[in-house]
């Protein structure tokens, strides 16, 4: 691959602010992680909370991933809809999600994760009443707070859902957000304190005779550990296809720079800065600050919901393209509605964000 | 109208995250400020750049405004699309968008800011090749820095627009984002300074042979001095059809609040908090902290892109409806893709956010 810069000189995107993704450092990431997972005989199911593109979720099933996870029911919905036969929801379901994930079940191969025997019950009503079969798993919290039963309730939840019709007790779910992003050595032993819980939780339910299909889990952080670690069936990284500067800047990843967003110049009138055409609508900004990539040496800051300043302007006036990394991948590639695909040549594809969809 | 407790335990959306307006709060809201504009003999331009809803937009029309302001071209495609026949883009425009808002003038009536020659020389080629007329206001700076000519810079730059053909000088813009969410003393203060600048630029044009058809800004925060101080032809407010947190806190504007957020608990297993189905992908963190309104009392604490906590519960169950005021209205509601307008008694109308658009 050419230097960035290079690249960035060649791809001249129609409209801004648009998302445009090198194809070339995309493919290495898709290689990489399911060579990864492939070597250690490690099931890949890629983190479609991310990109959010039914197309990029084809490619990573072309190239050996046994599907998608899915963060909400819409998202089961699109990439069922764009041709993914195999989808996990890994957030607990709202209550009108499950009819339409067992609606979908007549479709696709279709999972979910539960903290709760009242979703468990809510799973069962659903698939029974469409005729389906649902794949449950039981969602185990690894400290965080957010959802998942402690490593302790969960086998009386296999039970309950052992119990139920219509559902296929699938394996459990240890997924660590909160290690994702820790320095290589507070994540390296926050990571051996988890597997070793997850572990115990294993031995525990093979003890009593519910020995889990799949321990689907891990992300891009952590994903080098979660396969030497042995513990978990299914790796569930999304960020590692296009990374951002959170990940980036960890140091240790093995996954390469393949989002940047191009913003126009707009307004030049002043030596401190120019004023781009990319706000809070256009780089969300959870996460770190978002970084400029080109000119080399400027600073973001954001003016507002569709304006930002490069400071300084680094020998961009107003009608040129700057370039940016997004500071957090995933809330921003939601704000858009697609990506343009650039070769090293600078020729583009489009490629639908179309698991995008917030409310309706 | 009802408390809004009441209110909104009468609405129950088929899906969260969901953006509800209150429909009666949203037409007091709208009547509010077209009434104010009347009394004052000042048009109302709405800006569309809040709500990015075709159907509000229209509602907007058909009590009153003129038309509507856009921050984007897709915007105002998005709006010629959806029936409002005059459009004003109210920041300065990427090289791309001169073409599509010329071809855009064969339908409507649109205008432009700009804040240079280059821009002018752009918008009239473009115009020129399309056989059509673009409206161009000069943006005068009123100190952000972000975009605009200072104002001494605005004659030269005005009789540049008039010497381009294709080109119809229609007047200044002067839209103060920074002092819209002053408290009243610093905002009657900053807006009397902004105003007297304003009023010898004016007057300097006239002298010049050169007088404004209109004078365009204004916003939510300062319309009442706006529509007093006499020196606005057209008032840009967007933020008082919906209202939010930041605004509704200054404690001085006469509107209500008129869009909410439903979320469902999906996840409980904590005394201290329950977890909702809206995180950074449904709540932008621009602004204020989002408000919970139902449990009244609870906060809200963003738990990552999909999820956030409810501390502590209220009452609030697993599969409960929790509703909460977003903090900014304008970036939270380019995260979705329809609002659910609610009727007092719950009935529900789909109101699609059809001017969302990010890059493609």
């Amino acid at each position: 691959m050419q230097a960035v810069s290079a690249f960035l000189a060649n791809v001249k995107p129609p409209i801004t602010p648009a998302l445009v993704i090198r194809r070339a450092a995309l493919q290495a990431n898709l290689a990489a992680m399911q060579a990864a997972c492939t070597a250690k005989g490690v099931r890949l199911r890629a983190h479609g909370k991310m990109h959010k593109c039914s197309t990029l979720g084809r490619e990573q099933v072309r190239l050996g991933a046994v599907g998608l996870c899915c963060q909400t029911v819409d998202e089961a919905e699109a990439y069922v809809a764009g041709g993914i036969s195999d989808v996990l929801v890994t957030a607990p379901v709202p209550p009108w999600g499950w009819p339409r994930l067992a609606a979908l079940a007549m479709r696709a191969r279709v999972g979910a994760v539960m903290d709760s025997v009242q979703q468990a019950l809510a799973a069962s009503a659903a698939a029974v009443a469409a005729g389906v079969t649902l794949d449950a798993f039981v969602d185990v919290d690894p400290g965080m707070g957010r959802a998942g039963v402690a490593p302790g309730d969960a086998p009386a939840l296999v039970q309950a859902i052992r119990s139920l019709p219509s559902l296929n007790w699938a394996g459990v779910q240890g997924y660590c957000g909160h290690h994702q992003h820790l320095l290589p050595a507070e994540r390296t032993a926050a990571h051996a304190e988890w597997t070793q819980r997850l572990r115990q939780l294993l031995a525990e339910l093979r003890g009593a005779g519910l020995a889990p299909g799949q321990v689907s889990g891990g992300g891009t952080g952590t994903a080098a550990m979660d396969l030497a670690a042995g513990v978990y069936t299914e790796i569930q990284a999304g960020s590692y296809a296009l990374m951002d500067v959170e990940y980036g800047d960890l140091g240790d990843l093995p996954f390469q720079p393949a989002l940047f967003l191009a913003a126009s110049v707009v307004s030049a009138r002043h030596a401190s800065h120019v004023t781009c055409d990319a706000g809070h609508k256009a780089l969300h900004p959870n996460g770190p600050p978002q970084r400029v990539v080109c000119p080399i040496g400027s600073q973001y800051r954001p003016m507002g919901d569709e304006h930002g300043a490069i400071i300084p302007p680094g020998g961009a006036h107003e009608g040129d393209l700057v370039w940016l990394q997004p500071g957090h991948v995933d809330p921003t590639v939601a704000l858009h509605d697609g990506f343009f695909v650039a070769d090293e040549d600078g020729a583009l594809e489009r490629w639908p964000i179309d698991a995008r969809r917030a409310s309706l």
